[in-house]
């Protein structure tokens, strides 16, 4: 499972003077994003920081092509483009019926407690890399 | 030192479409409120959390009087109203200039590592406290 | 229909450096339990500001009991205590199983684009005050 | 007046469970950033949003290179590096003390109440473009 949809609902608090969703938003989304298709894979990533596993964002790049507004129900497909022990690259489109609102990329780093960069264990790296 | 004002540009972020700054956010700012009046007393909350020592919000209310647009120039006053060692009670206005814009209070209460509460360490109190 | 529970997961950006839900967020939350209760009464929230009314918050109050953590499953149930045309009165109770995490009252004014308070439509009243 | 450096505390509500500034809001730093430089080109983006253009933000990348924490003094260091009456095009520099944070780039696009690409007015083009 290396690609997920999730529907998210724009929130009130979320949009700007402007009446879009505020562009810094797209980020929290993209994050969800990957809480879910880590458990769909069969890892929390909530009990991955308890075991001292943290991934930090290391890079990300994303192409804003339509605004959203309160209340638009989105769609937000996360897909894995790379994936290795240490890293992982994703790519997100965020969707409001056909229309594609925003492209992005990220890179992500796995550290431990200590900030310096480790290996996910090799259960995770397991169910991931499949 | 049991009162401080600081001054706040509201952000474009932190505005909603109505183009108003989102209710939500004026607790933000209370937040910093209490981090400056901290400071001004001698006290680093950083440095309190890295001691085991956490400020817990117990309590909020807020009464919102009139509305704050992007780029308006604020004045929070944060007040402590009422202070022991395992709680602190504020006050907090907020103003554009002559305006008050919205009156609040909180409780906060001071606990551990694990979540119980605790009383601040004495030289913390003798600084607070006076 | 005058109550509604909905379904809330703490996302990753919502916590902060005390590992939780940070308290202002909370309004979030409740905000998005008002936007559902209009909408299971037939009332699009977004619709009602196009066609130029407003709820603007005056109140709010919260008694924050139990942290929430990053991916806590949590239900929101959000009630209607008192309505007028011009005003209503929320209660909520933030759940994770049976654990009550917060409780809150919130008063909104309905206004029209000028800031005034205005009665909110017949049509809309009729569903609401059902 | 091309570049500009402003001060930027880290707020406890903008940090995350891993005791990072969250990454999702480098990007509201960066629109400070922006609305500082302009208005020390003498142009008021609240007052250019009045007059009906608005910046939307068509692309962003960001590299992090070392996270900020609660309570950290940040400067960010915002540079024009191309302009013209419908685009421009930015660089920000995040530092602590000598430290390089995080740098990113960003494109934005001038637009009319309909959303459409228009050309600044000459006035403001007169005064950034300089």
């Amino acid at each position: 499972m290396n690609s997920i949809e999730i529907d998210i609902r724009v929130r009130y608090a979320e949009t700007d003077a402007m009446g879009y969703l505020h562009h810094a938003q797209y980020f929290v989304y993209f994050e969800m994003g990957r809480t879910e298709l880590l458990r769909r894979s069969g890892v929390s990533y909530r009990e991955l920081e308890e075991r001292g596993f943290f991934y930090v964002v290391a890079r990300v790049e994303c192409k804003f092509r339509l605004p959203a507004r309160y209340d638009d129900q989105l769609v937000l497909r996360t897909t894995v483009e790379r994936f290795s022990p240490v890293r992982v690259d994703h790519r997100y489109e965020l969707l409001r019926d056909a229309a594609l609102l925003a492209e992005a990329r990220s890179t992500l780093a796995c550290v431990g407690r200590d900030g310096r960069v480790v290996g996910l264990p090799d259960d995770v790296v397991a169910r991931l890399g499949a």
